[in-house]
């Protein structure tokens, strides 16, 4: 079963995922897990912290998808539990491929994204009428330049939707350089959400301009959720929605 | 207290989310939310289904918020039950702010969005290593051409996203054909989920260049979650993921 587990906060974990949790004979975990619902667990469950499989140079991803069949094939109900939703950037399908080319069956109970459970529990909305249409979210891994990066970041950005940017705080500054050249606002407003879900959870707000001049803002720190985009402004406080009457149905 | 309900299958509603509802003496909900749980309440609960409040010319929004408002200066234990998250076309932050400005506090609860699971719930990840970087969730209510519309649809198909549609399956071939303009390929796969999270839920495919040519999928209906990029090949079943060497880790 592949479960994701929400941001962090085991209140966030879904019902039937708990329940999946409770039942396992083995739960797959790594640091972005809710780690806390580990202690309800009957000390006859195997719990496999695949965080610690050394990141070497040789394929860790397919040991962690080796300990997921080998336990399935003997028997046991197995439960990989992940941060967020397994399909956001958790290579939950890889997971599931090498599961079902094994000829284990996975099960996916979706989880609360980080992506836009992050902002909300800073009072931060990664929509509203009237100000924007939708949000994007990217992996800020590879950022502009990088020979990984795959996103045209000028079109992102002028696509008009709230960015929201999961992992790789130190490219920041790259990528709002190459939101502001796009032609965005250098007053447009950002909020950096970090350990969201968790009782350490705080943000950060800055500027589109401020990040370009002065770097990414002090105290920023892994992991984190960046939203850049007029929702960000919503963490500074409270706005008063004065919303054009042909919205107001 | 603002609780996210997810796509429609009560157990995908947050622990925490349910254990709102259960401890509420007014329950706000709309057409989108779980309403299975609702079976579960005592009777001496109230329930407001805001779905029956006619939508007229005058400002049926600010009708709901004035139910909250009311109830919870009333003391009573209020949860708005919403559809998905709250902050995801739910209005949330609309109703959050009415009620603050009347000095009602508000708690928000996350949930699990529809615009992922939906698309998971059918097979297909929003994001996948070595497919895509990242995701955009966009609002189908207004398409291209629609004066409310502020998507630039063109830059958003450059950005070379998984693009994710909520609402207005009616505006789906003039989407199709936006991207399609803009440079996407015709046969870029595209899934429709319908009803997800919920029994009914199943699941259509075509690609880009069929939806133009033909129109919408026969059988489409709201409410549907729209996948147009790669990975909504998933949904035609599963897919032989043959990573490069250097993502293998």
């Amino acid at each position: 079963m592949l479960v994701g587990g929400g941001p962090g906060d085991p209140g966030l974990l879904t019902v039937r995922g708990r329940q999946a949790v409770l039942a396992a004979d083995v739960v797959v975990v790594d640091r972005l897990a809710p780690l806390a619902i580990l202690a309800e667990l009957d000390p006859s469950v195997e719990v496999v912290d695949v965080a610690k499989i050394p990141r070497g140079r040789y394929t860790p991803q397919a040991q962690i998808n080796d300990v997921l069949v080998d336990r399935a094939k003997a028997g046991k109900n197995v439960v990989r539990l992940k941060g967020g939703d397994p399909f956001v950037f958790g290579r939950g399908m890889e997971e599931l491929v090498a599961c079902e080319e094994a000829g284990v069956e996975v099960e996916v109970i979706p989880g609360v994204t980080s992506a836009v459970a992050g902002p909300g529990l800073a009072g931060v909305p990664v929509t509203q009428r009237g100000m924007v249409q939708g949000f994007a979210v990217v992996s800020g891994h590879a950022g502009p330049g990088d020979h990984r990066n795959t996103v045209d970041w000028a079109a992102l950005a002028q696509s008009n939707l709230t960015l929201v940017l999961l992992m790789g705080v130190e490219k920041l500054p790259a990528i709002a350089r190459a939101v502001l050249d796009a032609g965005r606002e250098a007053q447009t407003p950002v909020a950096c959400i970090m350990d969201a879900g968790l009782p350490s959870q705080r943000h950060l707000t800055s500027t589109l301009g401020e990040i370009v001049r002065d770097g990414a803002p002090a105290g920023l720190s892994a992991p984190a959720v960046t939203v850049i985009g007029d929702v960000a402004a919503f963490a500074r406080g409270r706005i008063h929605l004065d919303l054009p009457a042909e919205l107001t149905h």
